[in-house]
């Protein structure tokens, strides 16, 4: 087994954790959860070279700074820039088109939480032998509780460490998601993805060559600068983007996955941060200048100014720039659609 | 009838209502309903020069500023400067003291909000009559909840207008305060006092000789600097200060009370703020830039950054320089006791 080439995606638009997580400065580049940044932390996981290759990392122009300052730790890191955002298909298609044919890919998001390294570890390696014959492996995380904001897999017939995939199901509502947790056969789909560079283009080719194409295009034209590459932008331009859900693992009659039950989380919001944050003996999590009097599970946390409060439970408060917001658990999902959050 | 003199008490140490009231500009100069501050609706209230001669205001040093720059609309005010806070039988006792014995004076606290001023104005005038026969006549609130926060007025036998006073009674806890609701005879003790300058030095010298002999010799050996009086600091500072209630009102076998229903609020907190305000359809009070999306009965206000509210009921969120105050309704009541509030 050769090493597997980690591919990092650094989308994201960051309304959802508004107003830390901003247009500039979005989700990954922020030291949510202790010390390292979520990117930092997602090149961590794959840092081990005798697993894994040096990483590339698929960006936007935008936050070309933030990726090559975070990323300066990890030697041989190397940086594709989008010319323009064409969502996850595409993005995966610059890595590929640049990837020996036979290297094994693990596209990675770069904003997610994983506690239990180890696990990750263990299943990227049984996923990356399932990709080395011709499959194409998305991770299953799985799922811990009725959650209808994920997509779900629901596996098929064994198949080496894993299984292959009988169908991706969109997000369910709550009885529907209910019933997967009780049945069994339904994990999350997390976005962590494992095949041959070869065989991703092949599929890619052969469901949406209006996407292939131009990104053979664009790679074949593009132009490194050191460890930085540019796709040609107007054929990149000709694209209309889709993801790589949508666009090849829905489609492929290679899709298999291997389960992982590794702390996994999204932090596709305030609640979701919250808990993946460790609390204190209140379940409180504070940061910055934060005096919490009869709080109880309360999110708290300050760029500068003090926040005191007062009998509340299950609150965020989120004091960034010139930005307070106050949200209760279950409003956290609505932070993204705030003026604040909407109109960056 | 003469007219009666305003005799206007800018105490209060600024921590209820932190962080918008601070030490160095406490609540009654903020202007925490409507346009105008606490202190200038104060004297808007007494502004009548058929009914009210000008205002006497009693005021500590530090606030001079804002008493003189809000008092400045109200042509002939006369500010007292107290040396030191000595509490109000001594501040009631500086201006009883320079004004003829047979002065009327209505004593206000600078920081109470009234809904109803004509009924206010009314038994001002009632209580007025009462305290030039002799008595020392306090406003007393009609109550309309079993307030725990504020002492309470059993009245005795018709009087007048009013009632000879039965009793004082100190902070009664919630059994004992319904009881009161339910007894019919008992008012809130505002803190509003009509009486004779002269009956009120009367019953000092008689109570409390060592706060009346150092207020007439402060008063004596002090200097006038145009519309400003200070009073004798040395002598004044020899006095141990109590409260009015306790000096003299609960002490003299002349204290009659008038009742008043008039909208009375002490704004004793953030909660009682919110409920003096008037909300919107949802019962929110927001002021400066808010949004607050399904939110109900929330007080929010910011002196600049914005703040954005999701699902809360009965919260206020307070901003203000680099302070942020997020507190249940039923919580207001320990903001002085945050560190902010209380190590100013």
């Amino acid at each position: 087994m050769g090493l597997i080439y980690p591919v990092i995606l650094c989308g994201g638009s960051g309304t959802r954790l508004w107003p830390s997580s901003r247009k500039d400065k979005p989700k990954p580049f922020l030291p949510l959860i202790g010390e390292r940044t979520l990117f930092e932390a997602t090149l961590a996981r794959t840092a081990d070279r005798t697993r894994f290759a040096e990483p590339v990392i698929v960006a936007g122009a935008a936050h070309l700074g933030h990726v090559r300052a975070q990323a300066a730790g990890f030697a041989g890191s190397r940086i594709i820039v989008e010319p323009m955002a064409q969502n996850t298909a595409a993005a995966i298609g610059l890595a590929a088109a640049r990837l020996p044919e036979d290297a094994v890919m693990l596209v990675c998001p770069s904003d997610h939480h994983i506690a239990d390294v180890p696990a990750f570890t263990a299943a990227a390696a049984e996923a990356a032998t399932l990709a080395a014959q011709g499959w194409l492996v998305a991770l299953g995380i799985t799922p811990t509780a009725p959650e209808t904001g994920f997509g779900y897999i629901r596996r098929g017939e064994r198949l080496g460490a894993g299984y292959t995939v009988e169908q991706f199901v969109e997000k369910p509502d709550f009885v529907t998601a209910s019933g997967f947790l009780a049945d069994g056969r339904y994990s999350w789909n997390g976005g962590i993805f494992v095949f041959r560079a070869g065989t991703y283009m092949e599929e890619l080719a052969h469901h949406r060559p209006d996407i292939a194409d131009p990104v053979r295009e664009a790679v074949a034209q593009g132009a490194d600068e050191g460890a930085i590459f540019h796709p040609e932008p107007s054929a990149f331009g000709r694209i209309a983007g889709q993801s790589v859900d949508y666009a090849v693992m829905e489609k492929t009659d290679r899709a298999a996955m291997v389960p992982v039950a590794m702390g996994w989380s999204d932090i596709g919001n305030w609640h979701a941060l919250r808990d993946v944050r460790k609390g204190d003996g209140e379940g409180n999590r504070a940061a910055g200048r934060v005096e919490l009097v009869d709080c109880r599970n309360v999110l708290a946390q300050s760029d500068g100014p003090r926040i005191s409060a007062i009998g509340l439970q299950d609150i965020a408060i989120v004091v960034d720039g010139d930005e307070v917001l106050v949200t209760t658990m279950d409003g956290a999902q609505k932070v993204g659609k705030l003026s604040g959050a909407a109109n960056q």
